[in-house]
């Protein structure tokens, strides 16, 4: 905690006491080693569920491999997306867009892990979140009906706040 | 339609006939007027939804400024981070975020509208994403129990494939 | 003026009527030619003014090209960097940093030209702030005892407001 | 042409007389359809050919899958690498890299079109060189020897300049 | 000091001897714990002054916290506008922008500090830039006749050139 | 190496055994000095390398100022261009962008260096490939007869896989 560091309004760190947005002090915080996992989802129709599943055989299932690339690359653009997110080195991006055609929908997890002062949940979530829109962007010339639900913190590891894993377990709260 | 367009997959348009990643054609569509509305909400638990109540005697209320005012440049960064996006004409952005205390939410309303050939349905659900991430971020202090949920569009206008209206009206559907 | 516009703050456009942000309708406004000239001036002391004034002989004159490179770039940056601003089409840029060597400053001017819906005043200021931030840096390692003054609009021309000439006509408003 | 055009260099239009750089004045240029295509390769040597190959059981085709996706991203961002580039409307992009693994090399094309008063020149070399750095990084582990070569022009139609063919018709032009 | 480091112009650092730019090496530097703050001011006219004063009651207020969102964003955007500035990491940053309207000004300042081998001062000065900017963007459409003045380096600690209090003392520099 | 690597494809290390994206875990790695050397050049015709020659006289070799500037710009920018890469900390860049007149091309060489645990290849090849692009802009007015060749690695030290040379050395390399 330096001086540079003004009263905050309880809880919520990143107003001062005067309701001004600050980019919160880690100066005082040790470098360790975290982890984060976020997951959610794109509920999908039929039509779409159908047109995804063909992948394997005419490269349909490009469209979540796209998707996975445009979610790494937005994991990197969460200093710039999230007004008040510092800039921490990231160690290794894994993003994955499963389809599950029978409950038709597209599964999205994004782990992200690094070694710095503050951790990474924000990089996972803005990962997950961009690896939807892409998925909306790319099948909404079948349908418009589709949903993005359930966009959540799974799991984190280090830091001080210490781990965190979301209730019912991370496999089951996406369901 | 132009010769430089080559076969699509059916229905997923932003493939080619092999899979390859397109930017769509739309040199041969006519500039409209579209609009675009996309919802979504960032459901909390007690303490935060407190923390944001305070707003209105301690400032507090300014996280939900700073969300739509990182949502609004969301919207602008688009083209940016859905890859296959083209980046169109933007008339004007509304955005708001209002804490439902009693249901322990934020409900996120986006609208975005311009005169172009391609419509502003993903700018507008970008702006929502943004706005719920910055949120997430912001009250994160207090507790990583917050979902996003609810992402989808909720009414569109203009362009060839004319009006659209999520099913059960716009108002319900965030329920 | 459509009615996605809502009431707004009396002459704060770009807040509603509840105080929040929103990018302002421009849908019902005609594209007219537009310009706008911005000027500024990095106030330098004697041993950066000499530093500088050596170009013609050794390249250091390339402290002000690279400015002017970096305030062009810097002009398309723009609506990036300003929340509330629409992203327009530039028809072309000048911008210039020229020493005053026996008054110790650099001089920089801006002018943005485009046919749009809104102006170019932005985009001018912008240039002159950023080619402003360029100077000071490149020359930072000599004294940090620089200022940045008169960043101001000189000229608009195009648009519903009309023309526009700062006081004092926009020779003499930078002394 | 406007007053806010100074006498250029001789060819060189984007410097004034005295070296300054500018955006050069298109504001007389009338809108019309253009198109350019880009061409370049990148050599690799036998094992990454190899590995490149089997893409069709494993899915390492994707890599060149991704750097389609990166070529297209990259085209977007012209205006922001190249200092003096004007932000256009694209209408469309196409981007292949395919793999010719007798000469050991992915021969990559990009062609880009729209409706506007300069051309896509620049947007159609840009997405080629990003795909094939892209490439590059995705291959190095593997081996360092590869070059990026022959990234050039092809074939450009529209705009006051005419069309433009590359010496030798655009086919052979890469070999 | 690697060989990497050519011979520089005498007190232009990020010019080499020929007069070319560069990045300057700084891999023999020390990382140490760094702060800066910049200042500047928006000067207002009487029109501006009062309807930003009213913001305690009806959120006109939120001019000023929309600009300094913006500003913090812009501390971030930094080593993308200034050329030769290297991307380094912040710990924290405050920005604040207060209304002195017996005055008529909006007074900023923005203090960045963290823990790396160059300093934060160019970081300071973005973000009391673009703060500033904003302001003007949100008020123009009331007045054009604003000036942003004053842009300047009040305190800096850390770094081998050691501390830097401006002429005068921070605090009355301003005036 | 942690466990959230998964098992890759042999050899290309940024994609999983399924053909995913993603960004190489490097957590396991050592910080050490790293330094990359890239080269390449841009093909001119005889009308263009005149004119750039004339440089001396008129300031046009500010074109190859402009492109060093903006190859340095494009260094920082690689992690945002290349899907996979890491953003990693940069002590120092040198850029040159030379006219070999009686050959009828422009050199480039960029030079990128740093202390973190993955290398900085990509960084010096993007460098070269950005400066490339702005000279191929900057001329193009003349003659679109421009190639960009011979982009490549020519040297590397740090890291565990050891320094590399270019075959033939890194001077002869590039004829």
């Amino acid at each position: 905690m330096t001086d540079f560091q003004h009263k905050s309004s309880p809880g919520l760190t990143h107003l001062d006491g005067e309701g001004r947005p600050r980019m919160v002090d880690v100066s005082g915080k040790e470098t360790t080693f975290r982890t984060a996992t976020a997951g959610g989802r794109v509920r999908l129709n039929r039509e779409i569920a159908d047109a995804l599943g063909e992948g394997g055989l005419t490269g349909k299932g490009n469209v979540l491999r796209i998707a996975e690339t445009a979610g790494i690359m937005g994991v990197k653009k969460t200093p710039e997306l999230i007004p008040l997110c510092h800039a921490i080195r990231i160690d290794g991006v894994t993003l994955s867009c499963d389809l599950n055609a029978p409950e038709q929908r597209v599964e999205i997890r994004c782990t992200v892990w690094g070694r710095d002062v503050t951790g990474v949940e924000m990089e996972a979530l803005t990962g997950v979140s961009v690896a939807a829109l892409t998925i909306y962007d790319m099948c909404k010339a079948l349908s418009k009906d589709m949903v993005i639900e359930g966009v959540r913190l799974m799991r984190k590891t280090g830091g001080k706040s210490g781990d965190y894993e979301a209730e019912g377990g991370s496999e089951d709260a996406d369901s």
